[in-house]
């Protein structure tokens, strides 16, 4: 025996069986390792094996409920198919589902008059996956329940709404996020900032603007109304809110936009104007996705870690499928700025 | 009865028995609703059923070889989950697995130590899915034949080698797209035209750079070898690329970027250097991915019908699993110019 971790625990106290999992961290190999052990499958070298089979012997095994469940896939359901967010998300997904030998199944909520939601959803029950995971994505009520009631434990990812439903969730911290992209602004100098924001039934655009107010209160600069706009995420609606502030009497000097999307409209708005970004307005935006690096000048822009979320909200319902506690039921990732060259101190008028 | 179609062909030569997709088309109904009638299953029109009924009646129903196995789900193998060209795939491939009552499954090929690739053709085996769509990604002869013999359909889009393997081929018109993009440059005027190409194992990028070559030559242009330049797709190589191009005696007035990914680094070595797109520098790319026609200047580049490309892959795969045949084993769609900002006629010297 190699490991020491094979031994009683220090403290002589009873141990619980231990889950594929705690098995696989303490014998430090994968969890797809100790799935092959012990279900006595041949591929695994004699020695590991035997580390397995000590730890078993000495603590116990709790098989999974759900080990031997119809569909071992996690499903993935999107609100629409469409740039680098999903490639994001699913990356991360993929990452710990392979860990637990699931499969990744990808949906959309509406791709269409022939897939209307409820169809997805009999669908799901029909799959039986070891969980669901919900990006940007409102269930309804009627939906939660039918899952909850299947026993298929449902993970919300960056809600689009506050719900009385009771499932875990993830998100990032986008109220902090629109803070600092707007105190960033402020520290540069500027006074008038305007806020272009996703669409309103977005619980991390409200958050994200909240933080662009509390920014400006904390400042003691006042919030001007006509500053702040209603946006949806998408670039044509960035384009035409930023062609009608660079209209007004006192036009800002700087945008944040509630997300790297949204910051393409207000870039090619400020072209249009004949304006240069940074020296004559200053764009933050939010994500940090491709290829916002990549823009001219390079997007200064608050990281929201989606890899990392989706990776955690993969867990999180792997840990209720194995009907285990969560340690938290909502969860909210950190968001930094990233500072480029989107951004810079304004002209003096 | 309200179909003439429910009556029998004008020739009165004798019919096979329908699949489930002749029967939709014939009907004028959805996949899923002559699945509902077939199955005996309630919430259909009565209409609707009766309609379904009367064909089959009258032409027989040929249930699909594949209709029952184990995992009715299409399983897609990226080599790389990043940027938005894997939503593009997911979603074309969505549109016909959601006819098809199957889900769809997502694997990357690479994503670490963690996932030799074995493991992922193992656990498809285990699956059994209804059929494997490898994105950009060479299957060994030995992998193939895995699924082969398990009768798991396999089709390959957008294939980074040739092949000795007899499988279905989704592609687009590579060669007509890099020669359309060339041709609008010299169209304009521009002789020093440069091309960065991808990877060399790369058949697409061999056939949009053959392309190019094709064009130089029709139109009388020398191929100057020095404004090659062997890439990868990724920006950061098109950045070193045109960093170095441009440092020529006698720089390229172009630049044809084999991806949307490579032209990014292309404006960003523009920009560096003090040159403007389209004026000092004329830029093509390929891909026609988000956000090519939001960059500043928009991108003109060669549209490639991702989803149109998915979807056609996902109908072979089935195809194939119903134990139907293929009308053509490699599918090329057509790609397309867009001519938007970055391009013009070049500066007198």
């Amino acid at each position: 025996m190699t490991s020491a971790d094979t031994n009683a625990p220090a403290d002589g106290a009873p141990t619980r069986p231990l889950t594929t999992a705690q098995l696989a961290e303490r014998a430090g190999v994968s969890i797809a390792t100790v799935s092959k052990v012990v279900n006595g499958r041949a591929e695994v070298a004699a020695e590991t094996r035997e580390i397995v089979e000590a730890l078993i012997r000495r603590h116990g095994y709790r098989r999974q409920k759900k080990a031997s469940g119809p569909a071992p896939m996690l499903e993935l359901i999107f609100h629409e198919l469409a740039g680098p967010y999903p490639a994001e998300i699913v990356k991360g997904v993929q990452r710990v589902a392979w860990e637990h030998s699931l499969a990744v199944a990808v949906a959309v909520a509406e791709p269409g008059p022939q897939s209307p939601r409820q169809s997805w959803i009999e669908s799901v029950l029909a799959r039986r996956p070891t969980g669901v995971i919900a990006v940007f994505s409102a269930l309804t009520d009627a939906q939660v329940t039918q899952l909850h009631t299947r026993d298929i434990p449902l993970v919300l990812l960056d809600p689009v709404q506050d719900s009385t439903q009771d499932c875990p969730v993830v998100g990032a911290s986008n109220w902090s996020g629109g803070m600092s992209a707007t105190r960033h602004l402020l520290d540069l100098g500027h006074r008038r900032i305007a806020a272009i924001t996703g669409p309103p039934h977005s619980l991390a655009s409200r958050a994200r603007l909240d933080g662009y107010r509390a920014a400006l209160d904390m400042h003691g600069a006042p919030v001007d109304d006509a500053l702040v706009r209603v946006g949806d995420f998408y670039a044509e609606t960035g384009l035409a809110h930023t062609r009608d502030l660079l209209r007004l009497p006192d036009p800002p000097t700087a945008v944040v936009a509630c997300n790297d999307g949204t910051a393409l409209g207000v870039y090619r708005a400020a072209a249009e104007a004949g304006l240069r970004v940074p020296d004559d307005l200053s764009v933050v935006g939010f994500d940090d996705l491709f290829p916002s690096s990549w823009l001219t000048p390079p997007l200064t822009t608050v990281r929201q870690p989606l890899t990392e979320m989706a990776a955690t909200a993969a867990t999180m319902a792997i840990t209720v499928a194995q009907g285990n506690p969560l340690a938290q039921k909502r969860v909210e990732l950190t968001t930094e700025l990233v500072v480029r060259g989107s951004t810079s101190a304004p002209t003096a008028p």
